[in-house]
């Protein structure tokens, strides 16, 4: 899709611009996580991490899924609000001295990246609703479903103890 | 802050770069919504993002006095995550060739701008407490409070109608 080019005409094309973008932005954040788990100390921490890349594996094969159910073409386009993210987190790990400071700090990197997956994915279930695709809304909704968890989990997490390590 | 400089070594120092991460999210929101608002058709839509623009305003006083109980100067640090997702929806909607569907593009856009605000002030209120700043977590819940009432009123607008409008 070139850029200004006014290609998006309909909802639809909306709505498929919108599954590229998280398309990508899934892609990405699954690249990104082994360097997350990798400066994680927390055993903990580590484990909700790579449960968590596993689950953006399923997030991505469920996208696959919906462009194949709504007739387009499973591509990517990029997704500077992802890049933005993921720097940012990586720019904020690079300043980090402390172990468990590193762990707060990580787990407001992933809750940061939760947040954006869960408002794309809101987005992505109204619009499929709003164009009759209650098929993509249903599994659109179950990445939903599971970003939210994620970040509860997270919550939870910090709650139990990182944040006080921490600030210790 | 140097980047790559480790300068944050206590979770204090980590508060302090997120307080400014955010103080720089939220003028750059600030200096954005007048372009969304001239993007935007529906008349309350247009006057749910003139509002908003207030309280954000209202959200970058609230966030110096943070600053000044805690003794920390007012300052603002590069905040790549906030960049990316106001560069995203500039991007989008140059694509965008209908009104309605402009204005769909608008509330998701406006949404990941909440999401991203909520989650970092989410973490700023738990940090804030961990540190024994209640009187920094209560200012800071004030502006979480209102980014989820944002939020909502968003996602009312769009069931409200500008979704159907823009499907039809």
């Amino acid at each position: 899709m070139g850029l200004f080019s006014k290609d998006i005409k309909t909802m639809d094309d909306l709505f498929v611009h919108q599954l590229q973008d998280s398309y990508y932005a899934e892609n990405q954040i699954y690249k990104s996580l082994p360097k997350m788990i990798d400066q994680a100390s927390e055993p903990e921490l580590r484990q909700g991490l790579e449960q968590h890349r596993a689950q953006t594996a399923n997030h991505i094969k469920r996208l696959e899924q919906v462009f194949k159910q709504h007739g387009a073409e499973a591509k990517a386009v990029d997704c500077p609000a992802i890049d933005g993210i993921l720097e940012e987190a990586d720019e904020v790990a690079g300043e980090v001295a402390d172990k468990p400071v590193m762990d707060a700090a990580i787990i407001a990197a992933a809750q940061a990246v939760e947040h954006y997956e869960i408002t794309r994915y809101g987005t992505l279930v109204a619009w499929a609703k709003q164009l009759g695709r209650e098929d993509c809304a249903a599994l659109l909704k179950q990445n939903l479903d599971e970003e939210y968890a994620a970040d509860d989990k997270l919550s939870l997490l910090a709650k139990s103890g990182i944040n006080s390590r921490a600030a210790a």
